[in-house]
């Protein structure tokens, strides 16, 4: 069919289109890129082969794209001594958090994901002795029947040691039949692990960030991944492990948010665990519409909010758009959660907006001194909790 | 006048529109249905000659339907052993949350309120020794006078035993004198009970689902309230208590959200109490307006963000609009909280989607286990967090 | 360059479109107006030539404007005994929060802070005794360099003694070069006194609104800026504090919430602190959009939600746009926090609507009487929430 032809298509441009240009050319921020899964394709069709495959919900008639993705033990998290687990395209590159999905609707994606983790760490994560030993893959926003549900219930989970291949669908906008689309920024997570919301699981590492777009959505130079969570955490970090960038030679990634004057970063923004928290960058600003501009003119468009300052509540996700610099220039913006005892406790990190040539101009001073964070081993400080900020 | 007779006439088309089709035909999943009350309107004419008169807000020349709604206290809580409280358009079907209360932009609303709350309880749920015995009726989104605003300052409220009449105006949009319109899905809840924001009552059930429509706005086949409250709780109730649906013979209400394949059904989720919360549905999405769903087409349409998670604060409410199991198909999709350790402590529910013949699909497992709630008398057991706000 | 000309215009249009007209007329309400600045232009030309300059941020060719602003201690707060700080246009006009600066798209301001703040209050308000000594002005939604983000890493804080300017530029929409505006509900504080991030500075009155407009947005009559925060506070006050409105003769400010019938009023609800809240007024309702009101029809504009709770985290900053008693009428209508035990401890205060002539009618009874609050010097009962959910 033409129309399929034409979207796939338009998925090669998309890989192609957001291969960056920073100090590492072609990572785009986030501990690894689709482009990759691309690569693996065959390796992928035979994996599927022997997982218990999963339904294709109603529209995906054809698989258009396969690619793996394994579940595997960390080293346990250097501040706090926490377990750590992460998804990784490849069992060695994985990382919390996980690799960027993406999809342009009309896709069908197949993911084989391999349950690497030992069944001793899982047990011991558990929350109820009774709970079921496995990993599973839950996303938001496609479409998936209950066998790519990813709970207990539907027993859509992967033992230790096994595969199981789920199947999303990016089901296009269609205003003949309703259905609304499914282009947004979204998430996806464990829902086993530990118990039934699979809660030690993404506490632990086990989610990343899917961005679905739809054709003609403006396209990014650099994606960012930014899970603000529990303990004043971004993406599990805080303080001085929140942002790790070498000013001399950045490498983009999870810790260091870096960008050239005049980029089109977008952030993916994700609420995860207990608590509520509020994202916001200094210098910039973002329409709070679901591709984070503002297309089209007239009344209703001049009537669309910008913001800078989010509240994100747990499993709650949106994309903030921005172009690196633009007007404000080249520094160090604080990119921090502005629930105030969240920053004070190391809730921030930095937006390194770095010259036209990639350097960062002197005269914007240093890189924010985040609190060295005083960290007991298997807990750090958490939230005084709104409790003694007098 | 033309206009306000095609309103009047949409008003019952609608509540022919809205009658149900699964076992229990004629209910739409809420503890009662308007449809009742207006049968009950002669009646309710002459409790309201009795009962002190409301004023009408401007713009409500004609009172177009009357109602009683009953306010009587409930079997305790049986977990918690909390006193519980309910609105009801009859005595005996009164329930938490109260009926679901319809009405379509235009329409004025005369709501009788019988206080049947013996005195004694009023008194026990009192913060204040000095605080006023009665109760009343507050409500979101439409327009009301002082008369109205169910208030202690105001004097509108109602001591035990008595009655008093609450006018409501559903005041439609109008280009020409700037009014914005009230269609929304709104709350209505005491706001006297015990204190002077009504905190005890509506704690104990006093509040129940207000939808206004527009003239053309979709109509859905069901309609759930789900209001996500203190102590992790769906509807004041958690874990297994808040699905209670028998899958042989589902009843549509607040403890059982079911529907069969291909039914609009519209979630309307209030936030109450103490707490922050996210609502959180497997496998459906909507659209963050007032509809949820898009309606019409180009640059801006597009740009309207697709949901399947949302922040909801105390007050808070909004309209969750999706189509069940579309493209994903029947089965037993997780609605919860997704404050991780809300939905661990049970804050969450099955959105049951049975196929065409209204029969569960085997091959989609068994419903969730919630955890049985260990619940000690007269409290539970409350978040680890947010403690003793009592 | 005509187009600039007709901003400049526009500007002072603005300044006379928004004189008020109830007991102390050509007060808007907020401890202030930016029409005294316009009077000051001269000295504040001077001020700035001794005053390091910071940076015009790109699209700024022109300094359209400048005032002065001083960042100076007031009297302790009656019942907690908090320190408390203010900015003012002029040091005896200082106050909590500080004056609305308004803005109109396309216009670049310098404002010259001076900091009158003794030392010995800045030191004792350091959360760490490393903490260099200041105070700055930061800001949102406008655009500025590094030199002007007020940060102790840009090292754009004044000391005591000192002064600084600082440039904002309200950048305006521009569909050519993709240009998003600013026109926006934003605020203004200080991110240096007592730690990186300004807590105390916030937590001790450093704050203001900031309103950016675009030209043909709609004008107020009024607007009063809410900032909720800890300790359950409109403003830093709560029960009889947060509403010292004289009936017989109220005069406009952050602690008296008047209007006459019919006048536009807008809130600029600001969120501070630690802690989530939700706005919510008795009998009024606004658009969720940029500007509080629906511009425009068709499909689109009828999807757009109205709301009268909205939840605001820590800043977060939204408008919400009423005609004071529209189809209500007059009368004493309740502003309060909707998160129950918030309201219940105070968090709550009058939107008073005047009748055509300025006088409060008989009927509406008396305005609530907030519980007074029984407060512990230096500190005061606090949310006893968000506790231990690690």
């Amino acid at each position: 069919m033409n129309t399929r032809r034409g979207l796939v298509l338009a998925v090669l441009l998309v890989t192609l289109a957001v291969a960056g240009g920073l100090a590492s050319a072609g990572d785009r921020g986030v501990g690894g890129s689709t482009t990759a899964a691309a690569d693996k394709g065959v390796t992928a069709v035979n994996a599927a082969a022997v997982a218990p495959a999963g339904e294709r919900p109603g529209g995906c008639s054809v698989i258009d794209r396969r690619m793996d993705l394994y579940a595997v033990e960390l080293p346990k998290d250097p501040v706090t001594n926490q377990i750590r687990l992460g998804y990784g395209l490849t069992p060695q590159t994985a990382s919390y958090p996980g690799p960027l999905i993406e999809m342009i609707e009309g896709q069908c994606l197949a993911i084989t994901l391999h349950n690497q983790v030992p069944q001793a760490t899982l047990e011991q994560l558990r929350l109820d002795p009774n709970h079921p030993i496995g990993v599973s893959l839950h996303t938001h926003g496609v479409k998936y029947t209950q066998m790519s549900d990813g709970t207990v219930h539907s027993n859509s989970f992967v033992p230790p040691g096994g595969s199981r291949t789920y199947i999303w669908y990016a089901q296009p906008r269609n205003t003949n039949t309703g259905a609304q689309g499914t282009a947004g920024y979204w998430w996806y997570h464990d829902h086993v692990v530990g118990g039934p919301h699979g809660t030690p699981g993404i506490r632990s590492g086990l989610f990343g960030g899917l961005v679905v777009r739809r054709q003609g959505d403006p396209r990014p130079d650099r994606t960012y991944v930014l899970a603000f969570g529990d303990r004043q955490t971004i993406n599990l970090r805080r303080s001085s492990e929140a942002d790790t960038c070498d000013e001399q030679n950045p490498v983009p990634g999870p810790t260091c948010v870096v960008a050239k004057l005049g980029e089109k970063v977008e952030f993916l923004v994700i609420g995860i665990g207990d608590d509520m928290h509020t994202f916001h960058v200094h210098g910039h600003s973002w329409a709070d519409t679901r591709t984070g501009v503002i297309e089209g003119t007239g009344a209703l468009a001049n009537s669309i909010p910008i913001i800078d300052n989010k509240t994100v509540g747990p499993g709650d996700t949106f994309g903030a758009r921005v172009i690196a610099g633009e007007s404000v220039g080249p520094g160090h913006w604080m990119l921090h959660c502005h629930m105030q005892f969240h920053s004070d406790l190391g809730m921030s990190t930095t937006f390194h907006v770095l010259d036209e040539n990639g350097a960062m101009t002197a005269h914007a001073g240093h890189a924010p001194a985040n609190p060295v964070q005083a960290a007991p081993a298997g807990g750090g400080q958490d939230a005084p909790a709104h409790g003694n900020h007098g």
